[in-house]
């Protein structure tokens, strides 16, 4: 295969849907994938958000736990859950890939089909990216999106007394690994909800973008290093401490916890992976905001707790490190 | 080191100049390096671009040729040459790094060092990255500039008979090579402008933009892959095929070949590496065109074709090989 076929095959992949109908771009996409930058016309009503990460075999996922079509979509989605958390909706996103000489042609089309799922699936466009020679398969993606001035949340807006929630219960993409790795051995439907928080998480856009609107939401990050991690970052940028008092367990985190002998929370504080939100909500704003969240989205915002003035997060009246994992190795 | 001193190392480079004085960001990004995604408001006139390009260390570069600091100029360089190409003006750069874990903390700075220095001097703005573990030294940048809906100029706008020119003298990076890997051996000052053309390459953006702000330029790429695969691509995109009259070459890629008993054209057709771009422009108009370039540059704008209705390129009656390198390697 030569370069030029290959990047005719990923433009297929993402210029056209499963079905083979043509994928209804983004109006506002005016060149895509094949000239030496792509054009787009920005909303003029917004402020734009830029967001890369970069993902790397054997690091961020093997082969050995999910398919390469799952690590292509899990990338995308991580990248997303970046913009969920500004608030933002996705726009457009660029891919670049390093990849082994010895790669398959068929290896790169499985990795762009995940990406191209999870790109239509976040109604963003990819229109353009590079494609290397590397010694490890490498995917660095950069999403683009827009956000309403007075709707950006960063991670630094929370102030002491603001009630600490997240979007979802947490740990079940740890779980996942779990089961994909044959460490634990849950039953369906269990294992199929760890398996799909693991290799086809959801971006929350949606959820950030409706909280993002609520002036009474003054903070917001993803917990995609783990509550324990995320939480100590909210706090540092806001300049406040933190008190949890409950960490909300996804069913599968439970049940693999439970299998294992170790601590449900654990998985919760220490999983990472999980792209569920989490926002600091003025305290007196808070029911109103919940109420409203549960009747557009019919799921709870579950609240774990409140900023405080005083630096460090507390857990059971005890400090909890920055990485609960190390917490519990050290316990 | 931790993630976060690694990071705070960072910010400190893009956030101050080498003097000490704190780098004046750009008025229109409200929010850099730090939270899940960047902010900024775009022009409200004009059109973003976006364009990505991944370096990978033994593949892009060698320090046996270049230090890490170089690598990471020409890594930015290169893509702020992709925004030249569109005509555009850079606004903001992300760049996440992929590290070998037994990298050290001065090879990081070194490199980042670097791309600051590039973005600096091109007037881009660092504003995010990631940076993760992995096998070999990976840098993936993505650049967004603004362009004017009436000067944007991509690939496809060349005509038959438009008349083909590039902005400077081709081969110089590929000579530079050539001396830094002591397979050549000339004398300064012609070896000091091949080794900054090889490790401190310029991004013609200057040129870009006046060019693409010319009603009569039709069509623009930049060179970095070498003229006669960058001359296939602009032709492919064009519907045109094109006859070479005359390549230009710099003097130091003559000098090599000389020393190397090469023909000098094949520096500029298959070198690469080369930031000078590639325009089609209205025949008509091409002596006002080129006139005003050299008044405002104080150097020529080089013919060296036209763009013909016939498929292929013809160079001295023969058909000229995509990659002029294979084509030389046959003959």
């Amino acid at each position: 295969m030569t370069e030029d076929e290959i990047v005719a095959a990923i433009r297929a992949i993402v210029e056209y849907e499963p079905d083979g109908s043509r994928h209804r771009r983004n109006s506002r996409v005016y060149l895509g994938i094949g000239d030496d930058a792509a054009l787009w016309q920005p909303s003029r009503s917004h402020r734009s958000a830029i967001s890369t990460d970069m993902l790397v075999e054997g690091v961020h996922f093997t082969r050995s736990t999910m398919s390469l079509e799952d690590a292509g979509w899990r990338a995308m989605a991580a990248n997303l859950s970046d913009l969920a958390a500004m608030g933002a909706r996705p726009v457009l996103a660029t891919v670049a890939l390093g990849v082994p000489r010895a790669a398959a042609f068929d290896e790169l089309v499985s990795l762009y089909r995940g990406l191209a799922a999870a790109a239509k699936h976040g109604r963003v466009d990819i229109v353009g990216g590079d494609l290397t020679a590397g010694d490890v398969l490498t995917v660095a993606i950069t999403v683009v999106g827009e956000v309403r001035r007075s709707n950006a949340l960063t991670r630094s807006g929370g102030r002491p007394g603001d009630v600490l929630a997240v979007t979802g219960p947490l740990g079940a993409a740890r779980a996942g690994l779990a089961v994909a790795s044959a460490q634990a051995s849950l039953e369906s439907p269990l294992a199929d909800a760890a398996l799909d928080a693991f290799r086809r998480p959801q971006a929350r856009l949606a959820e950030g973008r409706f909280l993002g609107a609520n002036a009474a939401v003054r903070a917001m990050i993803d917990c995609s290093d783990g509550l324990s991690t995320d939480l100590h970052r909210l706090c540092a940028a806001s300049g406040c401490g933190a008190e949890l008092e409950s960490v909300p367990v996804a069913d599968a985190a439970a049940a693999v916890a439970r299998e294992q002998g170790e601590q449900a929370e654990r998985f919760a504080l220490a999983g990472g992976e999980d792209f569920e939100l989490l926002v600091a909500v003025r305290e007196r704003a808070f029911p109103h905001v919940a109420a409203r969240y549960a009747a557009r989205f019919g799921k709870e915002l579950l609240r774990v707790g409140v900023l405080r003035s005083e630096a460090g997060v507390l857990w059971g009246g005890q400090a909890l490190a920055r990485t609960g994992w190390d917490h519990f190795s050290a316990g």
